[in-house]
């Protein structure tokens, strides 16, 4: 786990912050919402982890969400799309440990039965919860501990900050620390909050990552201009990261905006719209950052910034292609200023280059100047690669086109972590796992 | 390093080895081509190991060759790809230890003196020499020690076995041990012969990898053919592999084809081109495969075989997915079978695929069954893990296409071993790492 001091490529949400205040909490920060989680064993059969998560609102809600892009779909994914769609939505119930992942018809028949039973100690219906599921892949849902949960989750629920904690805390999987954050900001003469908590780790990359987040605002706004401000934010943020290249199968960003605030509904295209999609897309791209700086056994926070592409396309595929590239992150684990790699890896993204126009810097020391190396002591580049946090700057001179991604190192310490995950599972649940024929 | 006792995923090819016999030996099998090496310093200041290499043919011969598809082309890629189109080259000159990529200007006069030596030395023409270079990028390459050391190189030309494994030794970087190959059949009443050798280790990718690959025949064919066969092979082999998904800058593969054998000339749709396009496929495959069990710090070889899909594409698209995915490498270091992470990496592949119909299997036994846990004991998928080359076998259940990929597993030794190749290199040349201020 490392922290970062500084809101790299972002410098426009920083400029913009003096139109809204960082302020602590969560998503019971808003009016009008309220949360609760429990222990139920699925994350820790001793049940000393919290593992099940409601948030709810007192009002009905507009909500906007954004799933995985990719095509294993876990089942709550699909339960939740669907209830989306009938715009009634009022509570996310949300758990970890179990990604209710390929676990077929059984599957989708737990999800339903969890937002069943969370609606009917609501007085709401099925389809007005939301499910999220994360953690392992292929295993049943344990129902049995779950079922008998969902009462106590419901009679917990509380406006109160530390409800909000809880919630960041129960859907934390290989997380080191839990991830809240809110702010506020003012519409006419009423102030406004928008509250969050994301959870990460591993299994990060571009389009969403293996990552829950659910942010609450007591705003008004449209269901057009909600969904539009998040789908800018998530672009910005969660579809900029990657730890591991590795997409998940139950990524989920849910908004619920209720209105609680009394503030006037926010117009489209007015200047509260704007702050409003800042504000939301500044809280995404800090849980974003927070996320890639604690991925799992992640001992550096890089920012690949690339500019002068011939297209935004291009700039993407020669950002994430540095990003991704395990000999880069291997460099980078090592503090070794091995810029080399990284022209290699903009060689093979596929993106338009002129190898000899190339320019590439660590947050500001030239590293290589048109496709070669640059004269700079190897000393200067490996006390920028010490910090915990830098930036990779990649001038194409190409073009105009800009993109950023934010990753992380490779550390020998993140393949031991991932090793044998599924092994030692089957084992904690009476697979002995006897000695192989060999 | 590990040994694998069967050729998977290539049936076909072991099928037809009755047409041909594995020899011992490489390059200089063969009639007609004579080869040498020497130690410059390239590799070690302390000239222990060789690290430039000869092969040239008596007579003019037919030449094929396929590069890198890496935007970031070294300069011996530029200077061979351009020599290539004059139709008359006979020697190839390569070192290890520098990849003189990322060289600019200089770096292209340089491999032209490479070639230029040579070409002194042996009577031939700058433009009859290839040159090839594998190792480090970014760094100019060291000429006053290369440059003196040609006339050696040329004196010690031989046809012996020893000159050949000489070659081979001399092009390795990070590989463990040198790869030689050669086979021999007949055509007509007259005896044919293949030779080769290969480096590889690390920076493989599918697209070519970090490696070079030299191929000699006394066979006569035309240019036409020779680069037909050649295609195939490449495609069937070295386009299949990847070990840490970088693809390098310097990957070539030539193959001399000199007709000194005295065979007749081997007709276009012959059952002789056949069995030549075979056996070169076959030698191509084996060299492949021991590219990737001797990747860096490699301790599984895994052939993923994607059947079932309903393109060529798409299965290519699963199967490099699977290949590439860090979790599910890190899991086959650890011997645990998370079918789920290979779910999960075939649902991000981007191919056309139904989650409800996929099948995965470990050796022939189920892992996955209709896109869910098949009901077999770890303990049973763990003995096959166990082993040191196991098939996962993926069906899409789509269509008739079929793919397959030879990749590794991902060590935390991988990644310890390439941390810090930069400032180890900037050290031994006398730049000295200062510590950083903090």
């Amino acid at each position: 786990m490392i922290v970062f001091e500084r809101l790299q490529g972002d410098e426009i949400y920083l400029a913009m912050a003096e139109d809204w205040t960082s302020i602590r909490g969560g998503v019971t920060t808003p009016l009008g919402f309220r949360a609760a989680a429990v222990d139920c064993g699925i994350k820790d059969p001793d049940k000393r982890r919290l593992d099940l998560a409601l948030i709810t609102s007192d009002s009905p809600v507009i909500a906007a969400a954004t799933f995985t892009t990719n095509r294993v779909k876990a089942a709550p994914i699909r339960v939740s799309a669907e209830h989306l769609r009938h715009d009634e939505v009022q509570a996310i119930i949300a758990n970890s440990g179990n990604a209710n992942a390929c676990t077929g018809p059984q599957g989708i028949k737990n999800a339903k039965q969890m937002a069943k039973a969370v609606a009917k100690e609501l007085n709401l219906r099925q389809r007005q919860v939301m499910v999220c599921s994360t953690g392992m892949i292929g295993l049943p849902m344990p129902m049995d501990r779950i079922d008998p949960m969902i009462p106590t989750l419901v009679e917990g629920l509380s406006s109160t900050k530390a409800a909000g904690s809880d919630v960041a805390a129960a859907i934390m999987t290989s997380d080191t620390r839990s991830k809240e954050l809110a702010v506020k900001f003012t519409i006419g003469d009423k102030e406004v909050r928008i509250g969050a908590c994301a959870k990460g780790a591993g299994m990060i990359d571009p389009n969403m990552a293996t990552m829950l987040c659910f942010m609450t605002t007591d705003a008004c706004l449209s269901k057009a201009e909600l969904k539009r401000a998040t789908i800018h934010a998530v672009e910005k943020s969660f579809n900029r990261i990657t730890i591991d290249g590795d997409m998940s199968t139950n990524d989920t960003v849910i908004v619920f905006a209720n209105g609680a605030s009394g503030a006037a509904k926010i117009k489209s295209g007015s200047h509260e719209t704007e702050v409003f999609t800042k504000a939301l897309t500044y809280l995404m791209i800090k849980l974003a950052k927070l996320l890639v700086s604690d991925g799992e056994r992640v001992t550096k926070f890089v920012d690949i910034c690339v500019r002068g592409a011939s297209s935004y396309h291009h700039a993407r595929m020669v950002a994430e292609a540095v990003a991704k590239s395990s000999l880069c992150k291997c460099s980078w684990n090592g503090e070794d200023a091995n810029w080399g790699r990284i022209m290699d890896a903009i060689g093979y993204s596929g993106a338009r280059i002129r190898e000899e126009l190339i320019d590439i810097y660590f947050d500001g020391v030239a590293a290589a100047r048109n496709g070669m190396a640059a004269e700079t002591p190897v000393s200067k580049l490996r006390a920028v690669m010490k910090k915990q946090a830098f930036t990779i700057n990649i001038d194409l001179h190409l073009g105009e086109a800009n993109y950023n991604v934010f990753t992380s190192d490779l550390s020998p310490e993140y393949v031991e972590f991932n090793r044998s995950e599924y092994s030692m599972w089957k084992r904690a649940q009476g697979d002995v796992d006897q000695p192989a024929a060999e």
